[in-house]
C-alpha cells in the first residue's frame, strides 16, 4: 500500500511497534502524530521545508561547551516552562519553580555565608538574606543554595571566558543552623539572550524583543524535601510582563529596597547606597 | 498574568503576533499549538527533554558538506514524503514524485545517451532505456534526465570520497528528437541510510532496519513542463514493502529484466547476462 496523504500517520506510528521500550513508543508514536498535525495544518512547500531543515541544522551547530542554542529554542518557544509547569504541579505554597536556563554550565564556587560573589566590583552592591524553610514553616539548617546570576553589564561568565573571572556571579552557599542564608552581590541587570545565533534570528522575524527582567537563578536543596530550582526577580525590573523565555512568576519577584544607611552598610561589609532583597524558600517534603 | 499548564499555549502564540511575514507568523502559531499538544500529551519528565534536545544538538553536529541528518531525521519520520504528497496532488497520469534523498548534492556530469554512469564496473551491467512525454503522449525532445544511484555495494560517491571516481552512479542526459533517453550502469542493490549519526540510533532503539530498497534517482524536466523528482524501484527487491524512508510508490516498480542475449548486449555495449529497465515518464504541463 502506498505511503499517501492518507495513510501516512498510520505508517509511521506502526513503524515504531517494534519499539522495546514502551515509553519511547508512546512518545515517538504521539510526536509523530503531532508533527504530521502541523504539516497538514500548514502544508509547507519544498523550500519552506528546506528552511526549517536548515534553521534545525544551524541550531545545533551553534551549540557547543558554552551554548545550547536549542534550549534557548525549547525557551523561546515557551515548551521549557510548560515541561516545568508540568513537573511541578502542586497545590502547597513552596515556592514556585522556573527555568533552569543555559547558564549553569559549570559548578558554582563554594562560599562561606556573607562571602560575595560579584568578582569585579564596578556595579550597585546587593545583599540577599534569606531562610530555608519546609512547608511547615521549619527551618532546614545545613540547606545547599546554589545562585548564579549575570554582571551588571548583562553577562554570565562563560559568556566572556578571560573577561571576567571564572565563577564570578556564583556561589553555593550552607545554610546555618537556623536555615539563614546571606551574601553579597551585584544588583542584576535585564539582559538579553544570545541573538547573534538562529533564535535570535527567530525573534528579530517575529518582532520579538531578547531581553529577560533581572534577576538571579538559584538552585535550594535540602535533606527530606524536594530541590526547587527558580529565580528572584526584581520588581520593577523592565520585561517582567514580556521575558523572551516565558519565566516570570507573580510570587518570585521580591523589592530590592534601596538602602542608604552606613550601619546597615557596614554590618554587611558593602558601600551605602545599597540594595537589599529578602527571599524565603520554601520546600515540599520528598514523596 | 502568570505562564501556567492553561495560559502557556496562548502566551507564545500571543508572541508571534508582531511578526511582519503573515505566513510566518502562520507557522509559528501553528507549530507552537502542536509542539506543546505533543508536550501536553506526553509529559516528559525534565529527562526526557533534555534528551531530545540532546538528540536534535548531536543530529545538527552531524551535518556537513556530505551529510544532512536533519534531511534524514525528517525522512525516518515519514515528513519528507507527507510534504511531498501535500505538494504533488493531482489526479492526472503523470509520474508519480518521491523523495530527493540526501544524496543529490554534487551536479550530475552531463554525458551522451548510451554513455554508462558506472564508472568502476564491478557489478552487474544494466541497461536503462525510455522516453519522456507529455500528458498527452507527444514526446518531449531535448528533456533533461537527471539520474544518480549507489554502486553494487549500496554507497554513493559522496560517501565515499577517494573510494569511487567523483561522478561515478550519476549523469545529466538530454533526450533525443523522440524524447527517448538511454544509459549503462550499474544494477542498483539495496542499502541502509547512514547508521553511524543519531538517526541511526533512533531505527536501532525503535527495532527499525535502515534499509531502502534497490533504486535509481531521477528529476526529469522539460520546456513548459513541471519537473519531477522520483525512483525507479527494482521489481522482486528486498524492503519494498518496508523501506526506511516511506519512498515506495507501487507506480514506481518497474521490472529489471534479465537479458541474456548477446546480439542485444553488443548493441547496448554491455556484457550478456544484462538487467534491462523501461521507464516512461509522463510530465504534467507547466501550471
Amino acid at each position: 500500500m502506498d505511503f499517501t496523504e492518507e495513510t501516512a500517520t498510520d505508517a509511521v506510528v506502526a513503524s515504531f511497534t517494534g519499539t522495546a521500550d514502551p515509553r519511547l513508543r508512546e512518545i515517538l508514536g504521539s510526536l509523530a502524530r503531532h508533527l504530521h498535525g502541523f504539516v497538514r495544518e500548514v502544508e509547507p512547500t519544498f523550500e519552506e521545508w528546506e528552511r526549517a531543515v536548515g534553521f534545525l541544522t544551524a541550531t545545533g551547530q551553534r551549540c557547543d561547551d558554552q551554548r545550547q542554542e536549542f534550549i534557548l529554542l525549547s525557551d523561546v518557544l515557551g515548551v521549557t516552562m510548560l515541561v516545568d509547569a508540568i513537573n511541578h504541579r502542586k497545590a502547597t505554597e513552596a515556592t514556585e519553580s522556573t527555568v533552569l536556563g543555559p547558564f549553569h554550565m559549570v559548578a558554582s564556587p563554594p562560599r562561606e555565608l556573607g562571602d560575595t560573589i560579584d568578582l569585579v566590583g564596578t556595579g550597585q552592591p546587593c545583599v540577599v538574606t534569606g531562610r530555608v524553610v519546609s512547608l511547615d514553616g521549619a527551618p532546614l539548617p545545613g540547606a545547599q543554595v546554589d545562585v548564579w546570576q549575570a554582571d551588571d553589564h548583562g553577562f554570565y561568565d562563560v559568556q566572556q571566558p578571560g573577561g571576567q573571572p571564572p565563577g564570578n556571579g556564583r556561589g553555593l552557599f550552607t545554610c546555618d543552623d537556623e536555615g539563614r542564608f546571606w551574601f553579597r552581590t551585584v544588583t542584576p541587570s535585564a539582559y538579553p539572550i544570545p541573538t547573534d545565533g538562529p533564535v535570535g534570528g527567530l525573534l528579530t522575524a517575529t518582532g520579538r524583543h531578547p531581553y529577560r527582567p533581572a534577576h538571579i537563578h538559584f538552585i535550594v536543596a535540602a535533606d527530606g524535601h524536594q530541590p526547587v530550582t527558580t529565580h528572584v526577580f526584581v520588581a520593577g525590573s523592565q520585561y517582567l510582563d514580556s521575558d523572551a523565555v516565558f519565566a516570570v512568576k507573580q510570587s518570585l519577584i521580591r523589592d530590592f529596597d534601596e538602602v542608604d544607611d552606613p550601619d546597615q552598610a557596614a554590618a554587611y561589609g558593602v558601600q551605602a547606597p545599597f540594595r537589599h532583597a529578602r527571599f524565603e524558600v520554601v520546600l515540599q517534603p520528598s514523596p
